[in-house]
């Protein structure tokens, strides 16, 4: 069950590269895609780099709502996950055929992946480099979390075909610091 | 030992999210900081995203000399590499303090981290974000990697002291995508 997250914690779930699904409402229909270029850009209000490519269904769907939702999947769902890469959005229903769940977000008109074990709401804070890079700098405005999952098998790409699974948590530094 | 790798293949390397070092030379002095906020932004040529905080060494050394070199570490010298980004290298002569060995690039002066397995030589290709996000666009134009290392025990951060080491490869799709 995911649960409100601090917007101040939200660089712990993203900055170690994990792949994300970004899902978007538009006209009048839900739509997710797996992606891995993604950067924190700021801590609170906690800013993220996107590069969409430009020919997918998210990229016009973001710059016409300017909302999203980053949602971070885990091992379980990798091969649905990795699928909504396949298909486009103008052509298919990715949630009804991939047996994902579209749940009502609080601030933005995109929907959460139920399936994902966290869900970031997100504005679409500055679009000035998406016409020469593809790079949408969003701001997170409402985070949620199952805080129940303590090691997130979260996955990341190593290119085509191959990814990892992340590891056991584990303390590399003696003192906190980012 | 680290030998020419293919450009089109740099985002193999880094997508994933792991820590990486980034080396600068300036006023005749090497420098390295870790970090973990980056992206890539294009395949070929490859270009990357980083965001490199203001007050830092580095943020000055790359407006200054317009190169850097982004290496990546594993595990092995994970406590080292970290420990880089608790003093200033306006201060510190962190390859000396820290055991690091700087090694001549080809195309850049900032230095490759011999005790990285995969040194990239970079060119500052875009600063237009550097002075709002802190955020500089790089192009890579000579990649250096030990090809050896199969399965490289690349660290991501899960904030504060938390890490988690990378797992080995496995395949999640059946065909080959990005």
């Amino acid at each position: 069950m995911k649960k409100n997250f601090p917007l101040d914690k939200v660089y712990t779930l993203l900055e170690s590269g994990p792949v994300i699904m970004v899902s978007t409402a538009w006209k009048g229909r839900d739509n997710v895609m797996p992606m891995s270029w993604h950067t924190m850009i700021d801590f609170d209000p906690p800013l993220l780099g996107c590069v969409i490519g430009e020919q997918s269904h998210t990229f016009r769907a973001l710059k016409a709502t300017k909302e999203c939702v980053v949602n971070i999947p885990t091992r379980e769902i990798a091969p649905r996950a990795l699928a909504c890469g396949d298909v486009s959005g103008a052509k298919v229903d990715k949630f009804a055929r991939f047996g994902l769940t579209p749940v009502k977000a609080s601030k933005v008109k995109a929907p959460l992946v139920k399936e994902c074990y966290a869900s970031l709401e997100c504005r679409l804070h500055d679009a000035r480099l998406a016409g020469k890079y593809n790079l949408f700098i969003l701001k997170v405005v409402k985070a949620w979390v199952d805080t129940s999952v303590k090691n997130p098998a979260t996955f990341h790409h190593r290119g085509g075909p191959d990814f990892f699974i992340a590891g056991k948590t584990v303390k590399l530094r003696a003192k906190k610091a980012v």
